[in-house]
């Protein structure tokens, strides 16, 4: 008689949308399904949502003892203790016990951690980082996140809170970060949000340099028009995209002497600037890393559906988990 | 019947001189010694001293089955493969596979890796560290060397080359290096080379200003001479700590936020300079990380008395080992 199947749910909650599945041992998700993030200002209302959406799932391949674990991604999700702390973009303000309260909801065992490291894991275990040892996901979105593997094993630090590499100095002095109020992080320049910025700064700069990006009003310039007029040839997108770029890569530099992956893998909505991004950033990362390091790191991108990265990441601290 | 006591070889190569010792299980070091890491173009012969020299007290702790194991901190000093890799400020070109040439002349096994590495596990085991699974150590002295403990293990890398923040830019288009050729890297700055080179600077800016350290030629000024001059109340010289401290609290900011360690641990010459460094590393620090970080990253310097700590290191690895 073969073993049972075993199962595991994937939660992952953003700022806007909480997407949810679940996943079998081979990383094939079923159930999907998704629901508001911020629907309920009550977070023990938010649960009660998704335990009803996840119910009927949850029947349907078998039973809760059939589901080993409940991982789940979200902003400042602590590992060691299962809180959301502080997390800027949500509405529950403060210290959230939120492993603890979906235990009590679902009687499934949960584990949680910040997004990113769940994207890591995800890419450890289905994506582009199979058989990696050594490697650091970076997640180029609206913000910049990250997810460090060491020795095999995610690094979270003293407190749970390590990998905060959006957050680490690269132009001191620089671009104002309105959220944390500190000046020249990477994340003022390598998100989304920082590709726009760099846009409207190249605009007001040149202003006698034609661009197509000119007939959009500032507030609308994204780095997805950003990208699209980049790719028409238009010469200030493209020096937008040489600048961020040059500072990612230098970011990288930094990162890869810290622990030296195998791997840097990059993930997220910006990484559909594809070479336009990869170009420069391999060769400002190669111009700032000692002789030891250089051309042997590897940079990749996500080999991962964006939609399913979280939840299947989410899931496979599950499996991870001893 | 107590068992058998068991004993580690603890070897320090340095640029200048090689260090070396007996250590118990206790941290406890006896039969110590030193040679020079210059006399020999070959390594072989290189070794074959350091066995005539460590021959006797061998013999006097009752032999080499009393030996669990040869510990080696050098520079470039890569734990994987045993080899010293490239190492700048050693005369043995090339890849030197000192862990073998070690193992056939001794009959004892032998761990290698790089002299940071070394000390951030001894002090571990036996130093401000001792019991703490997250830490990073900054070994503060002609250059800025690093070993980086997460999760109670040494983050090596895919390579063995991780922990090289020393190199990491601080400074975009900085102070060049003149060893690497970049610009702007922490040791340009935070080494007692960086010291000399900022009092210099500051000296040539400062024209009028009135200083202890203008009654030396400019090569004589080291960083020595600069904190003497500072005790003194001097005020370039205390301008120059401040300066370096606002650097390095600035880059452990940045380290910080990597993998989130519980303490920093401060090590090697420059430290003597202690409140004088220590006063505006803190600041500059705490002012560079997000609230989360705030307020809780210890910072201390080595419990290790210096001459000990690299051979303790170099000794710890052989405990280390499974």
């Amino acid at each position: 008689m073969e073993a049972p199947l075993e199962y595991a749910i994937g939660i992952d909650i953003g700022g806007t949308n909480t997407k949810f599945g679940i996943v079998n041992h081979r990383g094939e998700i079923s159930h999907r399904g998704e629901i508001s993030s911020t629907n309920h200002t009550e977070v023990e209302d938010f649960i009660t949502e998704l335990y009803e959406n996840l119910k009927p799932a949850i029947k349907e391949i078998g039973g809760e003892e059939l589901i080993k674990g409940i991982g789940v991604g979200a902003p400042n999700g602590n590992y060691y203790n299962g809180n959301i702390e502080f997390a800027p973009n949500l509405q529950w303000k403060g210290v959230i016990p939120l492993a603890k309260l979906i235990h009590k909801k679902f009687k499934i065992a949960c584990i949680l951690t910040n997004d990113a490291n769940a994207a890591a894991v995800g890419e450890m275990m289905y994506g582009a980082a199979r058989g990696m040892k050594d490697f650091i996901m970076i997640t180029l979105g609206t913000g910049v996140g990250s997810g460090i593997i060491a020795n095999g094993q995610l690094i979270l630090g003293h407190d749970g809170f390590a990998g905060e590499l959006g957050h680490t100095i690269i132009r001191p002095g620089g671009r104002l970060h309105k959220g944390t109020g500190m000046k020249g992080s990477l994340e003022t320049y390598a998100s989304a949000t920082g590709i726009a910025a760099t846009a409207n700064e190249m605009l007001e700069k040149n202003p006698k340099e034609n661009s197509l990006l000119r007939k959009l009003p500032a507030k609308k310039i994204d780095s997805k028009a950003v990208f699209e007029a980049a790719v028409k040839g238009d010469k200030i997108a493209k020096e937008v995209f040489k600048f961020t770029g040059r500072i990612l890569g230098e970011a990288l530099a930094n990162f890869v002497m810290f622990s030296s992956p195998e791997a840097i893998i990059l993930f997220g909505g910006v990484c559909k600037a594809g070479d336009m991004l990869m170009k420069p950033v391999k060769k400002h990362m190669e111009k700032n890393l000692l002789p030891i390091f250089q051309n042997k790191i590897k940079l990749l991108f996500s080999e991962l559906k964006e939609s399913d990265a979280a939840i299947l990441g989410a899931s496979a601290l599950v499996w991870e988990k001893k």
